[in-house]
């Protein structure tokens, strides 16, 4: 599979309008808010009980965008300085009961008449949907037909624009600086949650705020299993520690994994390692415009043998996402995408994963990750 | 407003049953289905890109309860040791392309053609039903009619379970460590981001893993405006130091805040402290079953005059529930409840708020939170 290349996303959204006879489009997934309008929310406490959600976007390309957002969230949107019609819904109130999804579908309800599209046939996301949305487009507006469009949107994201890699960029430095962190602080006698809440720290004081990360960190016999939540378990003398660390800068996410030995290697350690970190070197090497992602997939398990993930994934305003690098996947990789690659080899006994970020040039590709993967500390 | 009082929450779901003549239930939010459930997941890292919904609740009280669930969570829920029929859906899978929609569907499909209730009257929530869902059921089975019961379950989740309260007493733990935390790093010379990342290892190494955390944590001027992230700002001498914590363990809420000024206290800040304290104690001192929410607001307004959020609010599998304690609500605390009070003063130049959580007992209230709020460093 090749996908058809416009360059810019709104763009391809102006293309898929066409293909689709679709007027307009109402989206209500975090993600391609974000890759559309540029607007984020910090989801680290999860569901606000004050909003129905944080913010929807509907696009008629090249005439009319706006962003219904909870009012609540409005100092962030200033910050962020869109360039957009901001209609902002009453959501936290304390004079009287909460009443966050009229007020929403009120403000909707504005935007469907200002922008004439009553009788439209919409695309939208139908896993995000809310039914108490769905529900009042189709009774309030019968003309209305929604199409679900998840599967298109999945597949116009794979190719990012330029300001896009640049946020992927920024967000790379945070996986540089908790990896350093890890060489930093991973020493014998410190426990995964210290270690963790150290390269938080780290990665925290960068941006200067709280940034959303995911991460594997887990010690000893548990890295075989590939990945965990840090716990109070202490770092050893010879431990496997293994650091997937996954965070989110505005909106947009990084991927870095990084295993190294405490102590001295074993023979067996290093030979691992550096079968690991071949698959990886393979890969980068073979990435180029019109490889198909299932090759790149296949170079590392005939390296190093199966083992029970992807080889790697598309990364953007979603942590995984496409070109997946896969047995199944025939997609053509494109210049613009940016992918994670996480070749590993899991024993009964411990497990190393090593992966890098690249963005996918004319003629190859570039690291957007720079830390160095080092089987012993380096710091 | 007067709740009636059901001894146990799937007693007070069996009389909703009957009053709204609903056959089922289909529960979508994170809050209801930890609540019915037991079910929790860690909701940090945002939506996960291989799921739905992590989780969906299938109810006909006293006869039928089934977890749909995706199976990249099947562990999390293995550990839980929840007594109930799970149904995994298929979630991550690396060797075919993602399916996650249809796979969640198909297993809904599944428990209600085992539950017989293809024609049946079902509860959902109306803001947390993915369209995806409710557009399979309308098409594939016309004759179940989905009525929203969001308004009484919120009003059903204000009395709390026994076994509810001892969750609630888990996170006021927490909030018990974060905040001795604050008193034994909140020091000149420390940054706001250091102080919270302090604050969130003693959380986290207590509870032995991640622990979804709200805060606001700010330091001098900024606390006129009563919340925000914490940021770089280094605490100087002199600065008031606002912390208002609020951690989730296994999905239960805690909540909290104090405030402390760095070095010795001006003449205002002891004054203003004092009258904040009084407040929070005299609305301690009138809870207890049959007072209303409303009065309760304004006996800590009379003392303080008023301030632009509410007094206080209910806690449990949502940080802010019912009762809210605010001007207009008119609702009768009943024993079982479990409120956070936060009573606060705001200047130009600076705000201090102090909060303590309580459960109402038969006769008054008992705390749930135990800290000291104390204006000086007292560690």
């Amino acid at each position: 599979m090749k996908l058809p290349h416009h360059p810019h996303r709104i763009e391809r959204l102006k293309a898929l309008q066409k293909a689709l006879k679709t007027d307009a489009f109402l989206f209500t997934s975090p993600s391609a808010v974000k890759w559309l309008s540029g607007y984020f929310y910090n989801f680290e406490t999860g569901t606000s009980p004050f909003q129905l959600l944080p913010a929807a976007l509907f696009i008629i390309p090249d005439q009319f965008m706006c962003l219904v957002i909870a009012d609540n969230e409005s100092l962030s949107q200033q910050e962020h300085g869109l360039s957009l019609t901001i209609k902002p819904y009453q959501s936290y109130v304390h004079e009287k009961p909460l009443d966050y999804s009229n007020q929403f579908i009120n403000k909707l309800n504005e935007v469907l008449k200002e922008s004439g599209m009553t009788g439209a046939q919409i695309g939208i996301e139908h896993d995000t949907l809310p039914f108490v949305v769905s529900q009042f487009l189709q009774s309030k507006y019968p003309a209305i037909s929604l199409i679900d469009v998840s599967d298109e949107i999945t597949n116009l994201k794979a190719i990012k624009d330029d300001d896009e890699i640049e946020c992927i960029r920024q967000a790379a430095r945070l996986c540089d600086i908790g990896q350093t962190a890890l060489h930093k602080y991973g020493k014998q006698g410190i426990s995964e949650l210290e270690l963790f809440n150290l390269i938080r720290l780290d990665i925290e004081s960068s941006a200067g705020t709280r940034v959303p990360l995911m991460a594997d960190l887990i010690s000893g016999a548990r890295t075989s299993t590939g990945g965990g939540l840090p716990g109070n378990r202490k770092i050893m003398e010879g431990d496997v520690l293994l650091s997937d660390l996954t965070p989110c800068l505005n909106g947009y996410w990084g991927d870095s994994c990084n295993t190294m030995i405490i102590g001295e290697p074993a023979a067996e350690h290093r030979k691992t390692f550096a079968l690991v970190k071949e698959a990886l070197e393979i890969a980068i090497n073979a990435i180029r415009p019109g490889i198909r992602a299932m090759d790149i997939d296949k170079l590392m398990r005939s390296h190093i043998g199966n083992f029970p993930h992807h080889g790697g994934h598309g990364v953007g305003t979603k942590y995984h996402e496409e070109p997946r690098i896969t047995p199944y996947n025939d997609l053509e990789i494109a210049e613009g995408m940016v992918i994670a690659l996480e070749p590993a080899i899991y024993t009964n006994d411990y497990g190393i994963r090593l992966e890098h970020m690249v963005v996918v040039t004319k003629s190859g590709c570039e690291l957007l990750t720079e830390f160095q993967h080092c089987i012993q500390n380096n710091s």
